[in-house]
This record gives C-alpha cells, sequence and structure tokens, in this order.
C-alpha cells in the first residue's frame, strides 16, 4: 500500500472532470484502492509520497502508432498517400529486416513514447518477426503497456514487406507463443495491414489465429475515399468495408480497434456498435494526408467506443494531450457545418484519450477503485503564472504544456523511470 | 560586418527554399550585405561566428496577437465566442487600467514571443495609454520589432473598455508623439477594435488619425458569419465588411493588416487586392473558436498578401512554427473539399510566415541583400538521429520542435538574449 497525493484529476464519466485537490490515492498491488479528500484513519501509517501542489492525473493511451515509421516522424508531409507510401513508409519499414537497425530505432520511440506520458500503446511494428520480438522486449524492459502487432500483408506492397501467408502464420505463432501470457503488459495483436494489403488467404489467416488465441485485432478503416473504393473492388461481396472485415473474423469477434474511421457511416457505424468495435481517431494523420474529418460526436452519439491515436507518422506528434487539442478542434470545425455535431469538450475528450481508450487494455483510464494505477505527475509551476484554477491549469497544460511538465510517470503502480533503458 | 557561418535555409520565393550548406551570411548595419556558400577573399579578415551544423533560418513574424489576452491562452476554449469575450476576454483586458498587473504580465508576454523566436510583432494592446506605454517600452528594452495599438472602441463593450472618441484621439496622439520615429523599431499602429465595437465617429477618428501621421492600421476582418451580419446591419451603406473599413480611410489607404478573413470573397477579396492589404491568417484561433477555415490559396491566388498570426487566446499557441503546421493542415482539409486549391507547401508555409509578413515591417524576412538580419539558429541535433537531408530537418523542426531548438535569436543584427531583461 502507498499513498499518492496531489491536485488529482480524471474523468469518471466524459461530462465532467473529478476534481480533488490536495487528494489522496491509495495504491495497492498496482491498482488504486480510493482515492480521497482527507485521508481515512486506517490509511495513516501508510506511506506517502506528496507531491505537493502539482497535478495528478491518469497517463495516456495511444490507440494508434507505427512504430517503423518513427523515422519518418514530421517529415514529407508535402506528399499525398499514394507517393508518401511508395517513397518514405515502405522503404522506412523494409529496413527493419535489420535488427540492429530496428534496435536503435525502436529504443527511440519507447523512449519518446514515455518522454511525452504515453503508458499504454496499440503499436504496428513490420512484418519482421525479430524486429517485433525486440520492440515487445522493450516496451517489456520499460516497464510500458503495449499490444504490439506484428504486421501481415502479401500484396499491392513491395516485395521486401511480402510475406507467404505460411510464414505470416508462423511467425505469429512463435511471438504468441513467447510473449501472450494472462496479465502480461506487453500483448501481441493480430494485425492485418489493411484490406489492399492482404489477400482473402491472410485475412482468413488472420482471423483464425485471432479466435485460435483469443487475441485481439487491429486494423485500418475507412481512411480515405479512394481507398474505400479499392476496398469495394477487391471484396464486392462485403456490404461495407468494415463488413469486409466481419467477414473474415476481424470486427469485433474479439476485441478490435480500427484506426481513423474517417468516413464511416451508416451500416458499418452500426456493425462497429454492435461488435464493440473501437475507432482510433488520429486527427493530425487525416489532416497531414488529406484523408479528412472523422466526426468522434457521430461515435459518440452511436455508442462506438474511441480512443485516440498519434499514427506516427501519419501524425507528427507523440503526444496524446495534443491529440486531445486537435481532436477537439477538427470537432469544432465539424459543428461549423452542422450544429447538431456538438464540438467536443475538454472533459470529453481527455475521458476519450483515458478512460475510454484505456478499456482496450482492461481497467486502464480512470482513477476508480480497481483501476491500475496509471499516473503522470504535472508540474506546471512554469505555465499557472496567475494562480488559474486546477481544471484551467489542465486546460492549459494540455493546450501549451509539452513533456518539461511531465515529472512523474507511472504503469501498473510502478514508476517508469528509464533509468536503465 | 560580421559573419555568420550554418547551414542557411530562407525562401526568396514561395515555391522552393534557398538552401546553402555550410554557408556564409554577412551583416553590416543589421542589414545582410551577402550570402555565400564559400567566403569571398575579400571579406577573410571580418569576424566569424561559425553555428556548426546548427540550422540559420529567418525570425518569425507574429501577425496578429492580442498581448493582453496572455493570461487566457489556453485556457475556456470550451466556449462559444461571445460568452468567450464577456467571461474571459473583456474582464481580463480590464485589468490592463492596473499598470502593476500590465507591468508583470506583458514581461511575461514578450519573453515568451521571445523564447518562440518571434522578432517581429504587431500587437493588440487594450484601450489604456500606460499600460500600451509599458508594452512598447518593454519591446525596446527588448529589441525586439514590433507596432503595437492602443485599441479604440466605444460601443457594444463593458464601461471598463469604452472611451470618448475624444480621449482616445488624445491618447493615440500622445503614443504617436513618443514612438513614431522614422526607423525605430518598436512604432505605433492605429488600431479600432472592429466595426461593431467602434462607432462612426470612431471609425472615422481613427482613419484621421492613420492618414495624418502615415500610420499603419490593423483590425478584425470577416471573421464569423454572425460577426458579418452584424457589421451589414450596422454599416449598411458598405457593399462588404472590408468596403466599411475602405470608406473610414482604414484599408489600405496606409498599409493595413486585417486578421482572420475566413468568409473574404468577391467584392471584398478584389478590394483587398487593390488597396494591398494584408492578411494575418489564424488557423488555431479560427479552428478554437469554431470561426471557420480561411483559404490561404484563394489569398495567394488573388494576390492578396499574407502572414501568419497567433492570435493569442482565440489561438493557444505563440509558436508561429506551429502556425505553419496549422496553416498547412487547415489548407489540407480545403483540399479535400475542393481539389482547385492545391493544399500549401512547406515553403509556402515558410515564405508567408518570413519574407511575405516580413514585408509589413520593411525589408525583413529573408536573407537577400539589404533585408535586415532577422534571424534565429536552430539546434535540432536532438531530432536529427539519422542524418536527415537540409530541407528534411528545418520541416522536422517546424513539426515537431519548439523553443528548446532555438539557440540564438537576432533582430535587425543584434542577438537578442533579454540578459537584462
Amino acid at each position: 500500500m502507498h499513498i499518492y497525493k496531489a491536485n488529482i484529476l480524471f474523468t469518471k464519466v466524459k461530462d465532467k472532470f473529478d476534481i480533488i485537490p490536495n487528494g489522496y490515492i491509495a495504491v495497492e498491488n498496482g491498482k488504486v484502492v480510493g482515492v480521497y479528500e482527507r485521508l481515512p484513519e486506517s490509511l495513516c501509517g501508510a506511506p506517502i509520497t506528496d507531491f505537493g501542489d502539482k497535478l495528478l492525473i491518469p497517463a495516456m493511451n495511444d490507440m494508434h502508432v507505427h512504430a517503423p515509421q518513427y523515422r519518418n516522424q514530421g517529415i514529407a508531409m508535402d506528399l499525398e498517400l499514394l507517393p508518401w507510401l511508395d517513397n518514405y513508409t515502405f522503404p522506412e519499414e523494409s529496413k527493419y529486416a535489420d535488427t540492429a537497425y530496428a534496435k536503435r530505432m525502436y529504443k527511440l520511440f519507447v523512449r519518446d513514447l514515455w518522454r511525452n506520458g504515453t503508458m499504454r500503446t496499440v503499436a504496428f511494428a513490420t512484418i519482421h518477426r525479430e524486429s517485433t520480438r525486440l520492440l515487445m522486449q522493450l516496451f517489456q524492459k520499460a516497464g510500458m503497456g503495449a499490444f504490439v502487432g506484428k504486421v501481415d500483408m502479401d500484396r499491392n506492397c513491395p516485395p521486401t514487406l511480402t510475406q507467404t501467408v505460411a510464414d505470416a502464420v508462423s511467425d505469429n505463432e512463435q511471438l504468441i507463443a513467447e510473449f501472450d501470457k494472462e496479465d502480461a503488459l506487453v500483448r501481441p495483436i493480430i494485425t492485418p495491414r489493411f484490406i489492399p494489403s492482404c489477400t482473402p488467404e491472410m485475412l482468413r489467416a488472420c482471423g483464425e489465429l485471432a479466435k485460435k488465441h483469443n487475441l485481439p485485432v487491429q486494423s485500418h478503416l475507412s481512411e480515405n475515399r479512394g481507398e474505400i473504393a479499392w476496398v469495394k473492388d477487391l471484396e464486392p461481396e462485403s456490404s461495407s468495408y468494415g463488413d469486409a472485415y466481419f467477414r473474415y473474423g476481424l470486427f469485433g469477434q474479439t476485441p478490435t480497434i480500427m484506426a481513423h474511421c474517417v468516413w464511416t457511416e451508416g451500416e458499418e457505424l452500426e456493425l462497429m456498435r454492435r461488435q464493440r468495435v473501437m475507432v482510433a481517431h488520429c486527427p493530425t494523420s487525416n489532416l497531414n494526408l488529406s484523408s479528412g474529418m472523422a466526426s468522434v460526436r457521430t461515435f459518440l452519439q452511436a455508442g462506438v467506443p474511441v480512443g485516440l491515436g498519434s499514427d506516427i507518422s501519419g501524425g507528427h506528434q507523440l503526444s496524446i494531450f495534443k491529440m486531445m487539442v486537435y481532436a477537439i478542434e477538427v470537432s469544432k470545425m465539424q459543428y461549423c457545418r452542422d450544429k447538431s455535431k456538438a464540438f467536443l469538450t475538454l472533459s470529453e475528450a481527455f475521458w476519450i484519450a483515458t478512460k475510454s481508450a484505456g478499456s482496450f487494455f482492461g481497467k486502464v483510464g480512470s482513477f476508480e477503485n480497481d483501476y491500475e494505477f496509471d499516473a503522470l505527475v504535472i508540474d506546471d509551476s512554469e505555465l499557472n503564472h496567475d494562480n488559474y484554477s486546477l481544471q484551467h491549469r489542465l486546460e492549459r497544460f494540455i493546450y501549451i504544456g509539452d513533456d518539461r511538465h511531465i515529472v512523474h510517470r507511472f504503469c501498473r503502480g510502478k514508476e517508469i523511470t528509464l533509468s536503465d533503458f
């Protein structure tokens, strides 16, 4: 049992912050066992860490990121999707056949997630088993949670990034045998890249792997209009892009997260709701790649779960705080066009990034009892130059703060310092 | 004469970067007198500062910012324009009747501009003469360039922010007498807040002041649809919002900059072109306040000059580098809807923020001969972990860098350190 004292802010529900000035959180075995305005007598003997006037908030979850595109973060933004993939993304991912290169870059990547306060990540790796293993080992060593997907793809991609279905299945099986442990912080996730880059055989094999091992699934969905038309062409029997995944057992038969969903509506939206498929909303990527603007309000209204993703390197920012800002801004542009779609409030964006996204990992993203203690301590003294309210202090940090203001990071109750990383 | 050596990047024209690896810039009397790949023999005796592998670029210009809204930066983003003005903006501006408060906050503000690499600013102050003087003195002390406007307003605003026309004119005259000097770095600019908050008498007086002293003008234009309808109501004889300013001598009769212009089109656009009225494009503010998305491509195609503005506190970020990113992203959303409006490239956004914006201050924003040497030295070694090209290094800094990477700042040839600020 350990007690942490600070100004506590979190979101049990989307519509408001729970705010406890100078409050206490009791943590035992990595989990929250109580949040208090005043410390109960029974806990007065427990060791306390007092963070003074700092803010204590749930840690961030990045629900969609391409770890091997880390090198390309913030470059080549003048290109559209296809030349960007051909000239930057695929050549870069091909380099991950080299485990030495992978080790160097993945280490920078994991450190940067840490720096930005992201304690749980849903990541694409590449098709390469050994590099994927390295990334998983790095997350383990850091003590940070992650679902890591060895990517499966076998059409419409360069030969260096193509595998046979048999090899893909065998590589996945090896990683699953090694990492798929009850309660593990770092776990495999079945990762067909997206329908255009997977043959029906590959998609079928992915669905079977997910079912056989009861593993979650991640992929891309309805990111841009050209892609949707392409999928319609490739999968003419499916009634929607989402339905195509569904037919292969890749759409909610096990927990599923789909990046983007910019153009999802109608039947596909209803299928997501029914199948509890989570959207990884990636607003900066959608802007940078001219994909369009997804309507998070529509997802919320439809009861479709949502989290936020950095989508490096379509997105350029790893900070999930900045994804909240972009998610709000994009929602305001949609509100401009359609006043029935109220823009996202700060508490909604925060709830999406923490408790809503965190549900993909179990009880993560809130400070309610029995939630894993994933937390950040924010020292905003430099930003708090005129005695703002606690909610305004959090808002200011989200809008104008950065990694300099994150002074402690916890995952599953353990402080993560990367001191021997 | 002094020589600076570094990797030099700037934009003579919007369509490409001029890049000189390990190049030299010769500066004399605050002005660029030559840029060289190899140092000419005649200059070999001159003192050199060698910045090694760092990047040397023109400094930033913020073309629209409300200095007294600095305290509200990054808060109250859940509100729409009117409650935001009533509950946050006007009460905050009213505090600037107190010069002690003004001094404390303006000092933080100027320091933060500096931190973000902004060496020239076009700022709104408040209606208060003494606080406005303080802000001008702080810019002078810093050695940074600015047009600072004492704000004029006399209707549709709280009594604490209302002045008589006579008082406004007298206050302006005093500031003009004190600060309007040939070649001064810090100068007055005539600043009617916007048409709804100025009576015809106030607008007329502003136009007369501008004409009498040949001073530039700044205001707001066509920010959102409700405002445009309001102006139509208030100025029924004008054919457009811009034309209303024009009739008062406030639209290009002297150099003029208008913030936002989100909904400017047709006749108003043509009037801007003819009158050489510059747009201060403020993309984050337009997103945060749900104003809409201005089309910079339309301005460029029409030949209307453009710069970028942070518009604190409608905008939340002081960094003009981040304004470039947002300007590009907003242009991509418009490109999504209308493929005839090509999105902004990086060099275009950079040119807009430097040479195009800088033209409002004279020869500022480029490293061509006779330009004032306003420059930043960027140490991106932390970001350059895999030997990127110089253009990619600049792009990465713009997208993912911050004030930590700005290690030297020059305005008019002088290094600005704020060491005794």
